[in-house]
Parts: C-alpha cells; structure tokens; sequence
C-alpha cells in the first residue's frame, strides 16, 4: 500500500524536514522488519536524508547547489525552473531506508528532508513500506 | 527475475528517455502492488528522473554536469572517460519506483531516462519487478 | 536482517572500498534471488558504485566534490564538516543492488565505495538483502 503525503513548501527552494511525518506511515503499517521505500513524484524537487540538528547545513546545501546551477545562468528551457530541475537529478527522487523492530534505522543525525527546487507550492510524496 | 534491456546511445553525453521500457517490463511481470528497481552495471553512466516534455530540461542537466566535471579538466584517470565517471556517481546508478495498480506511480512530467556519460555505446540496463 | 558492518576510514576524504564485504553478506544471507539494500547512517559520508580497477577515478570523483564543496568555503553551519554535508546529499547515502543465482549484478568495472568526507573515523554500513 502507497501512502500520499501533501508538503506544503514556503519558499523557492528550501529543505524541510519530513522525518516525523515518514515514522508516523513507518508506525501505522505495522511493519517490523522490511523497507520504507520514498518517491517524488515531481521533477523540480528531491528527496534527501542530512544532519536534522542545526538548520545551517540544510541552508549549506542549498547554497552549493545553486552554485551548481545557478538561478541567474544560461538554460535552454524558458520557464524559469531550470536551476530545479538540474538539483532534482543532482539530489534523487528516491530513497530506501531500512525498518528494525518497527523503527528507521536513521542514524542520530539523521533526517529526512523533502526538498523543494521550485516553491512555493503544494507538493505530494509517496511512502511505501513493505516487509522482508 | 531481471530483465536485462539493451540501450543503445548515440553521443558522447546525453540523457535518452527509456519510460516506455520500464513500463513494459512492469506491464509483462503481471505484478499489480510493488516496487520496480533499475540499475545499470556501468561506471560512466548513470540513471535518473526528470521531465520528458521539454528536451532543453535533459539538455540543461548535462550542460550543468559538464560545468561540474569539465571534458578539458584536469584529471588523473587517463582514459579521458574521468569526467563520465564523476557525473555517475553524482547522478546514481540505481533508482527504486513504486508500482500501484500494475502502473509506475511516476508523475505528470515524469520521464525515466538513461544517462550516457561516455559514449556512443551499446548499454546495458537491469529491470526488476518485485511484488509487496 | 540487517548486518552491520564497521568501517574505519584513514582519511579526512576517502572512496573506500567495500565490495568484498557486502558480498560477503550476501552470500551468508542465502538468498539467490533478490535485492541488497546499502544505508549509511551517517550526514557526513555516502555509498556510491564506481569503477575499481584504477583508483585515480575515486581521486577524481573526490577532487571535483572538493570544487563543488571546497574545504575553504564559506559555510553557515560551523563545525568545519560543512562541505562533507553537502556532498553527502549530492552522492546519496542508500543504495538497492540485484541479486540473482547467489550474486550480485554488478558490472565487470563496478566496485561499491564506501564515501568518506568527514574522516578519519570509524563507521557503521548497514546491509539488508531482501529475497524476492
């Protein structure tokens, strides 16, 4: 069973954390031991898991990224979203976490971040656990 | 079971859509609630998501890697493929999706793509299908 | 089951590689066919698959991280460790491998790195292989 969560993003990029929100779907399933699969399903965000304890690294992230591909560079594609997409490929749409005893084997910290390339908006993201 | 496609790239670098593919594999495993991995057994190529509307997007996306890894830069590897290599481990070669309904769960603007980062070359790509 | 394998890194940046170990696990687990799930438990380092044979391509790989996230940056968060953050998110910190007749799928010039970007240190890797 897929879980949709809604995210509702407050700036044009930025990293928020989704942690709690991931456990709760990790504790209803019911599942001890398996997989917590986590899917995006748009192209100008990501997924990532990095330190939940000061709000500064998420804000260093961010920061080298747009480095990478900055908001005011050359992009063929005109509508403004470019830099989005290209930190979408760079930082994976994708996770698979590891559930121990009906828990997140995420290390002390460790969070999981939805992160937004392209807000603000309301976005969706796909939980599925599955035992083994 | 694996399912092991053929791809074949046309240029040095490019990202070349294979959603169609995928969907077949996923159609043909019969298989309706799951997960569908990809991998790709290379090292100087790569597999992610992004939008297959506009082909500026995957063009983008490697004009930023190249900016990242340059071909003119300063490498030890001596093959001339070091480049290829740094923008596989950025990229990933691995990627888990969701399968609901016997459908991928892939968004509205959504494309799988291979990402050739050394060639042209005949590729190979690993599909599979798991029930759960 | 999940195995816990521990790392100890030499350096304060590092592509060490831990093929032999998870095969090992793999091996032990019994399962023919399936998947191998990588996590690491930690913000400051990640788990990439690259070429193995020559070990100037981990170099490489490390060297243009460092541009991207140079040492000598100017960060927000203040531990000094900013840069191993950053690319911890850009290389990902988990993985989904193939396994198929006892095996894992890798390609001839693949090898799993563990990515050190904080060291030296001792680490944690869990492995978890799922049949199906």
């Amino acid at each position: 069973m897929i879980r949709r969560l809604t995210i509702a993003t407050s700036k044009k990029a930025e990293l928020q954390e989704i942690t709690s929100q991931v456990r709760q779907v990790v504790g209803e399933s019911g599942i001890n031991e398996g997989v917590c699969h986590i899917f995006v399903p748009h192209t100008t965000a990501g997924v990532t898991i990095n330190e939940h304890a000061d709000p500064d690294v998420a804000r260093d992230i961010m920061a080298r990224l747009e480095v990478l591909a900055p908001a005011g560079g050359a992009y063929l594609h005109v509508e403004g979203n470019a830099p989005g997409h290209v930190k979408s490929s760079v930082v994976g749409c994708s996770l698979a976490l590891m559930v121990e005893k009906g828990q997140l084997t995420l290390g002390t910290w460790q969070g999981i971040f939805f992160a937004e390339f392209d807000g603000p908006r309301q976005r969706s993201l796909l939980v599925k656990v599955v035992a083994g």
